[in-house]
């Protein structure tokens, strides 16, 4: 039984969807949807391209539809739009919006008849995973969450945005004294500053005041203000050469304790170092999109996450083969 | 609502088991059952022991049985016997038999109309989650698994039944060097014996031939053969005084490739360091009790694993409450 995937949005995200297909055998791709004239869109693979206005027609051609839109405007509308004529799966990741999403998506699933997954990715997703699972075994704990060394798209689009700047990229740095001793499990209170630093390379405009915009970076309320943020100014060819790739990663650390008298500390880490972050996000809307189908298969309709996952969903071997080979 | 367990066996699990019921508000301990006799038995926290035989009069006082026994002679036989007149969890780990011990447990569970979650832990259970997410996240990859720094019972246990040793302590320990190259993407193929050591410490009987006990172990088939073993001998009071605990942990890694030309590379690692073994167990069959205890109120009935559970099944928080603080 082969999965009917589409792309709806064709950006990073979407193109690592379109590659993903492809080393997932239970699946097909059968068109990248998009909002572009789909004679001016290349696909990577050679998949269709095709215009949102058509969308209409592969109503029963397609089990489950990818959407590869921005969390901060795409997403909040197209979610619970598309949901109405196909099941989805989708990256949302404004976390403290999350569950007005969720409402407004399970609204909708369910007046379809239709099944969603949201907020399938690594944060949220696997990290939230390895929150939920670590909390669960040990009760009385403490969650850390480190991100990077990698790139923030959200903070490098903040600095393109100060005039002079004509392009950037921020990476995200775990202050690795703060990690040793998270893992140590003494449980450390530690502050925005302590856990990252920030890594700023930009290409300022020829003649632009450079103590300015290093300036405006390192004073920007919620993006940089809270950090140690270091700016380097750098050539278009050597952003382009050093920084082209979307590389990120992180951990989430969980210590706790168990015992009669709380004398034993336990350890529980999830890590992930990717040379592509939006391929592996994609990895993981793949595999959700197979739950997503097996639940509208099974007859449920409605907003669901990874927490709703069973594990075995995601994957493409049968419960025999899982049991045997990798439990 | 409050969840009512009962633990079956009343070893150093059981005993884990007792003391996490603690930490999780929603479950209370109604008894520790054993073939015992009751009065002999002091629980740690003072909950009531009762005899195996009087095991019928708890069928509507306990809503999930923790089943405390071992692998190799109590699980096979408990687990299809209990589940007729409980919900039971076990933590069943000779992964060769897993699927004949599902197929048993499940027969007798339908039969009854009961839920079991077999072989919930951390390898089989955490560790197997890692295997399974990881894989269906880079479906073009390789998995590794190594344990320790820990003690192995099993280990300890063959050391123990060599003439001349009075007691012993093993403990298997990863090779760094083998983990860093794993780390690095490299998948490198790794021989058992490159990819852990063994440390021994004993504790030899007065007069008993040393050379002859250390080359007995060494040479030992499936256990120490196929090791770079090292072998201590020490006294009692040392073996009491240094090696009293039963820490263990380790890690799986998986890494695969995505992309157009699979040009990128990522590593997933989930590690755990532990300084009880039993109990962090205990703490994954205590969460896995919650789910087996939400699978029975849904009115499912058979047997399960970890990789059906719905994550959030484990929690003791609602869905709302798990997408708004852990999601």
């Amino acid at each position: 039984m082969t999965i009917r995937i589409g792309i709806l949005g064709y950006g990073n995200l979407g193109r690592g969807v379109e590659c993903a297909i492809r080393q997932n055998e239970d699946m097909e791709l059968v068109a990248v949807f998009s909002r572009r004239d789909p004679a001016k869109v290349t696909t990577l693979t050679g998949v269709k391209a095709v215009s949102l206005d058509d969308l209409a027609a592969y109503k029963d051609k397609i089990d489950v539809m990818i959407l590869c839109g921005g969390s901060a405007t795409d997403l909040p509308a197209q979610t619970p739009a598309y949901v109405a004529d196909f099941n989805v799966v989708d990256s949302f990741d404004t976390h403290a919006k999350i569950p007005a999403h969720f409402a407004a998506v399970d609204e909708a699933a369910k007046k379809a008849g239709h099944c969603a997954v949201i907020s399938a990715g690594w944060d949220p997703g696997m990290f939230s995973l390895a929150r939920l699972y670590s909390s669960a075994i040990l009760p009385e704990g403490k969650d850390y969450t480190f991100w990077g060394r990698g790139v923030s798209q959200g903070h490098s689009d903040a600095i393109r945005r100060i005039e002079g700047v004509l392009d950037a990229r921020q990476y995200t740095v775990p202050v690795e004294e703060a990690v040793a001793q998270v893992r140590s499990g003494s449980q450390p209170a530690l502050t925005t500053r302590e856990k990252h630093t920030r890594e700023c390379y930009v290409v300022a405009a020829e003649g632009a005041d450079l103590a300015r915009i290093e300036n405006e970076i390192k004073t920007m309320p919620n993006y940089f203000a809270d950090y140690d943020t270091t700016v380097h100014f750098l050539s278009m060819e050597e952003l382009k050469r050093d920084h082209a790739g979307l590389p990120h990663g992180g951990s989430v650390i969980r210590t706790g304790v168990t015992g009669l008298d709380k004398e034993h500390s336990h350890v529980i880490e999830y890590s992930i170092k990717l040379d592509s972050n939006p391929e592996f996000t994609a990895g993981a809307l793949v595999a959700s999109a197979r739950g997503v189908y097996r639940l509208a298969k099974e007859g449920k309709s409605g907003c669901f996450t990874m927490f709703d996952l069973p594990p075995a969903y995601l994957s493409s071997m049968s419960p025999e083969e899982l049991r045997k080979k990798l439990l």
